[in-house]
Order: C-alpha cells, then sequence, then structure tokens
C-alpha cells in the first residue's frame, strides 16, 4: 500500500450549496489523511458528454494509483448500476452510465466490480438522490485506503459496462472531417480531431466557411487573430491570441470542422 | 486528542478575490495539517438565512469532532459577539448572528464562549472588516489543533445566543403548509416541510395552484415532468426531472407549499 | 527543512475545465502530502494587473516559507522567461511578465533563477499552451518538498525581471489623487491609495461629482449608505453598508478618486 493516496471528485453539483463538502465530509468519515483534489465541479447539470471529455483528459496526469470519483448521474435512483472499475494505474467510482468510456477509450479496465457491499457505505440506506453523499464517496475513500476492489461488491464483466457512443472524426480525401466537441473557459474550441491524425504534415482548418492557419501557440498570431493548433490534452483546438474563440467566431459543440492536409489542398478550388 | 481534526469553512466571500485564500492563510499559520474542507463560499452576500440552512444541512455529515467556521457577517465591526460554541459532535466558530441557528435547532449546545483572549487571534489589532481573517479562522484553527474551548475566551449562556427565526411548516386540515425556503444549483426548490411531517402517509403537493405528485426519486417521472420528493437532506422539495424546476415552474423562497395526504383529500373539492 | 510546507495557486483558469485539477495532480506525483491553497483561479483571463494585485494583497498572510505559483500567462510559448523568486519568507514561480511586481514592491527579491533544469519538469517536452502543469506547478513542488532554489535552472539578476507598472497615487495640494484599482465580489471598490498616506489626519473622499465621508467600518453608516474606509488590505477603498458600491455608485477600475484631509478642506469652495 502506498504512503499516501489521491482521490479526485468530478461533479454537476456547482459550488453555491453544500453537496461537494458534505461528498468531502463522508470521505473524511472514512479518513481524514487523504488528498481530495476537485477536478470540477462545474460540468453543465447531467452533461455525460462534458463529463466524460474532461475526466477523460485529466486522468493521465496523476500519480499511480490515483482514485477518481465522478458523480453526473442522472439516473440516480433508477436501476442504473454504481460500479468501481479497476486500470492499470488507477481506480474509478461513480454511476455505470457512459461517464468513464473516454478513460477507458484510452486505459483498458482490468476489472470491475457492481457496488454491492454497504459495509462500504455511509449507511445501507442510502439517499434515492445523492448517492454521491451515501455510497460513491465512501466507496471511493476506502480504495483510496487500501480496500481491495474486490471487497466492495460483485465482479461485472467490463465489456457490459455502458459506453457513451462519440461521434469519431473521420478521414477524408483531403484530410480530416470532425466536430467541436468542447468549449473551454477561455473559449478556446476543442475539436474531436487528435493529433495523431495529423502525423506531422502541415495543415489548416476550414469551420464556417472561415480558413484558420495552424500554429504551435497563441502567441505566434498578433492578438486578436484565430488560430488551429494542437491544445494541451492533445486535441486540434481553434483559439484567439488574447480573445475569445468561441465568442468572437460563434462556434458551439457539434459545430463541423474540417482539416485540411497543405500538400493536398494546394489547389483551391478544392476548399 | 484525536490524531487528524477537519475544519470546514462557508462563508459570502465568493470566489473571485483572495479573502477565503487568505483565511487558509491564516489557518495554516496555526497549523498546517490541518484537513480543510469548503463547504461552500457562494452563500449570497449577507443572506443570513441561506448561510443558517447550508450549515444546518452539511452539520451532521463530518466525523466527530470538526470545527466549523462560518462567516456571513453583515454586523462586522459593530458590537455583535464573536463566539465559539461546543457540541456533542463538534464545534462552531463565527459572529454571534443566527448563523448557527439551523444547527442549534437539532444539536443542542454544550458550551458557549464570547472570543475575547487574543493570544488565539492573528493580531490583537484585527481588522474592522475582516475578522474572517484575523479572528475566526486562527480561533478554528487552534480549536481543531486541539486547544480547549474555554481558553478562548469568556463562558456565555447559550441561551443569550441571537436565535434567527424561520416561519415553521404549520399543520393544517389537510396536511401541511409551509414555504420554499432555498432553491439549489439545481433548480431543486426545497421547502420547510420536514418529512418527519409525512409519517409515511401518501401525499402530494400544491403550489401556484398546480398539483405535484410525490415520487421517490427523480427517474420515477419522465424527463420534463415535475415531482415532489424527500429531498437528500430529508425536506420535501420539488423537482423537474433534468430539469430545472425553479426556472421552469418560476419558484422562489417564500413561495407558499401545501402538502395534502392522499387519505384526506380524496374528496377533489378539498384541493 | 520545515516539517510542512504550503503551495499556494494563483491563475484565470476557472473552474469550469479540469486545468487545475490537472496543475494538483502534477504536484501530488511529485508530493502529495504537500498543503495546496487556492488563492483563486477567477483572475479576469490575461488580466496582470489583477493578478499582481490579489497576489500582493495575499502573501503577507501565509507561513515561512511558502511557495505560490501564479499562472496567469498571455505569453505562454513565446519567448519570455520562465521563473523562481526566492524572497525573506517564501518563494514565487511563474512567467516572468510583471505578475509578481506588487509583491516585490514590499517584499525584495533575495535571488532569482530561469526555470531551464527540465530535471524538475513534468517533462522535457512541455506544452507550449499549459506550462502551468508542466513546468511551475511541478518546479513549485519540488521547491515546497526542499529542493534548493539554485537547482531549478540558472540564475538571473533580479533587477531585470519584468515590472508592471501601476500608476501610483499623487500628493496634492488638499490631500491625494488616486483611482480604483480593484473591484471585489461585494462591489467594494479598492483605491491605490495606501492607508499609510492618510497619517491619521480626518478625511473624505470624492468621486464622480459625490461626497463620500470616511469610517471604521461598514456598520458605522445607516443601510444602503455609502462610506470610505481603510480595507482589510490596507487601501482606501469605497463600500456600501449591505449594498454594492460599484452597482450602485457605478464605479469601475481606473475611475479617478480624490482623498480631501478635513483639516485642509475646511472651506467648502475647495471642493
Amino acid at each position: 500500500m502506498p504512503a499516501h493516496y489521491v482521490l479526485t471528485l468530478l461533479t454537476d453539483f456547482g459550488d453555491r450549496d453544500v453537496y461537494v463538502g458534505v461528498m468531502k465530509g463522508a470521505i473524511a468519515h472514512v479518513n481524514p489523511q487523504l488528498t481530495v483534489i476537485d477536478l470540477t465541479h462545474h460540468i453543465p447539470p447531467q452533461n455525460l458528454a462534458a463529463a466524460r471529455f474532461n475526466l477523460m483528459n485529466a486522468y493521465p496526469y496523476f500519480p499511480v494509483p490515483t482514485v477518481h470519483v465522478a458523480v453526473v448521474d442522472p439516473g440516480v435512483g433508477s436501476q442504473r448500476r454504481a460500479i468501481a472499475i479497476q486500470l492499470a494505474n488507477g481506480f474509478l467510482v461513480g454511476p455505470d452510465n457512459g461517464i468513464f468510456s473516454g478513460v477507458l477509450d484510452h486505459f483498458p479496465a482490468i476489472a470491475a466490480i457492481e457496488l454491492s457491499n454497504t459495509d462500504y457505505w455511509r449507511t445501507a440506506s442510502p439517499s434515492a438522490t445523492f448517492q454521491g453523499r451515501d455510497i460513491f464517496a465512501p466507496v471511493g475513500a476506502h480504495l483510496a485506503s487500501g480496500i481491495p476492489l474486490k471487497n466492495l461488491g460483485s465482479p461485472i464483466d467490463p465489456a457490459t459496462l455502458v459506453y457513451l457512443p462519440i461521434a469519431p472524426a473521420t478521414k477524408t480525401s483531403f484530410g480530416f472531417q470532425g466536430s467541436i466537441q468542447y468549449v473551454d473557459h477561455f473559449g478556446n474550441s476543442v475539436t474531436n480531431i487528435s493529433a495523431n491524425c495529423l502525423q506531422n504534415q502541415p495543415w489548416f482548418l476550414r469551420i464556417h466557411s472561415q480558413t484558420i492557419p495552424s500554429h504551435q501557440t497563441y502567441t505566434d498570431v498578433e492578438p486578436g487573430h484565430s488560430l488551429a493548433l494542437i491544445g494541451s490534452h492533445n486535441w486540434v483546438e481553434i483559439a484567439i491570441n488574447r480573445g475569445n474563440a468561441a465568442a468572437q467566431l460563434h462556434l458551439q459543440v457539434g459545430d463541423r470542422v474540417e482539416i485540411y492536409f497543405t500538400t493536398l489542398a494546394s489547389d483551391a478550388s478544392l476548399i
């Protein structure tokens, strides 16, 4: 058992109420010495796609092992399963609704458990509306305190976990075609086109009938000018140096994006 | 003395400025190893009713003993007392303005102290406008580090603590009558009618001339439909499955609510 | 080496995304037992003046030594230097763009280093857009774990650090003249006139052709009335008891403010 575990929280609970604080109270009840890190509590209510995207991007940057508790749970109280998953370098705890499928696209599950052992819950009679407090937070705290995964309930086949389908980027005759999958706090608009698609070829981007050049970083263009770049989580994104691309270019999640490899698009008629 | 104390913070300071960070600096000055948990810093400015409600709901979920420091303090710098209160399972530190009266409705005070011993303050000349930093945070940190309550100042009679009156729910011929006391981040509208009033009888709710059926959890109705339920803090609340009840039903704090026991209201003319 | 270091974070990353959480992951990778305190992550995007102001105000309230990591970094990826600075009572880590110049106005630099030793980075190939994660957070965590400053890179002359000029308050025939440098969460409007200018003389304030009396604290005037006072960080500020001065008096950053010493201004024609 490592000297010190980390536990992260990701929810759509916001910060106006005490819901997150109360989850941390339930964690401190189990083990007040855990290092608890907030990923974000501002996932838009019930937005599983945003939760999946953010957790996927955060996962690689945590020490081994870290326990990630994620609660965006529109089906709370229904028959959806409560689960814990073991990966090579960490654990996931939350509802079985696809919230973990972005992480699982990159890091396969080693084992999965349906959380049925109430010994590790805050109470054997959990609230029908706040299982983050009564099940997920205490189970995560027990896992992060060294309780083995198998103790938490009944094994389930990882292949049966709910998968949240995300439209993939597709190859085209001129490059790649995809869409905006997330807009961040700065207005940077992140596509579903991975840096791996680009294979070091020169490229530019088209969106809303505008051509946007690719660069390494924001300051490669003048303030107020737009650019496309590989963002810090390895997706193609659209930004404006010292500006807000989503607001100024009217971009939103789902908007269609095209990548042109310059070598293929030298004939302007292709655009 | 326990191995590891928890200290919570609840304020109306928001998160744009460094006020909360500076309180944590003052805590770390006393003891950097305390586990500090934010309940919320988004109480609407000077709103003691919202502060009282949130602290009351969070209190039961923390390990024993936890020190709760609460600073919503419209009277800072005036003659209002600065206090610490000992309960069976924790401590409360903050201004004597009624902020703790929700907790005290459920957990009686064992002892109370007016904070007058400047040895436990950050400075003997505290700011007239930021006693959270100069008095409450350091006193809370000393309490959470094992300093006895009595060292902090002069004993006061708990019966003299300021009490914030909240209109109670009342029994009627058909059930109960009350009002909305809080609207949360999701738009769930929490009444002042406790689950204990319902005594396992079938019931429905009336608000703004609309009848709303009672259920166990959100997913018991179709998405977009409204329901009344017992929320996670044991109050009757009004919600919409995957929706925002306050926004969609135009609900706000103070709106009158009626609970009808079905057995008494089978005659439709009662409604 | 002290038993327990504190590390603070101040950024313009907001709280909707996982950027701050990922920085904490990078810190936990180095040392999961550090006490990490958020100053604020709501600096307006790329606003160095607000970052400088908030860090300057927070700095004095932390134990010795504390490591402050600040990332408001419009020049990320350009040639601006990445630096760490040692002061008598702490360390500063971030971009060399003037963000630290408010702290340095009050606490002089003892030594400064350009961060060039990639051994203390998360990766020797850092992202061009997120050096908070790849350089500043891990370097801060190493410093807070006892690594000597000199190990982090090449010494630079503190006199060469970028300085962010802020218009100073100036003495006038009747008192002082300055401007609003910050508006906080409560609408309190903080000027660039320090309490030290006032030297215990009676004074009042003029802004937008209105005269505002000086008092000790908010409750010295009736609710809804405006006042000028020495705020908790020792600047003259304008407030409304239980109100929002910026919203109600239409105040904003840059607005001109005048302080009149009463002894000099007893002739009303001066105003």
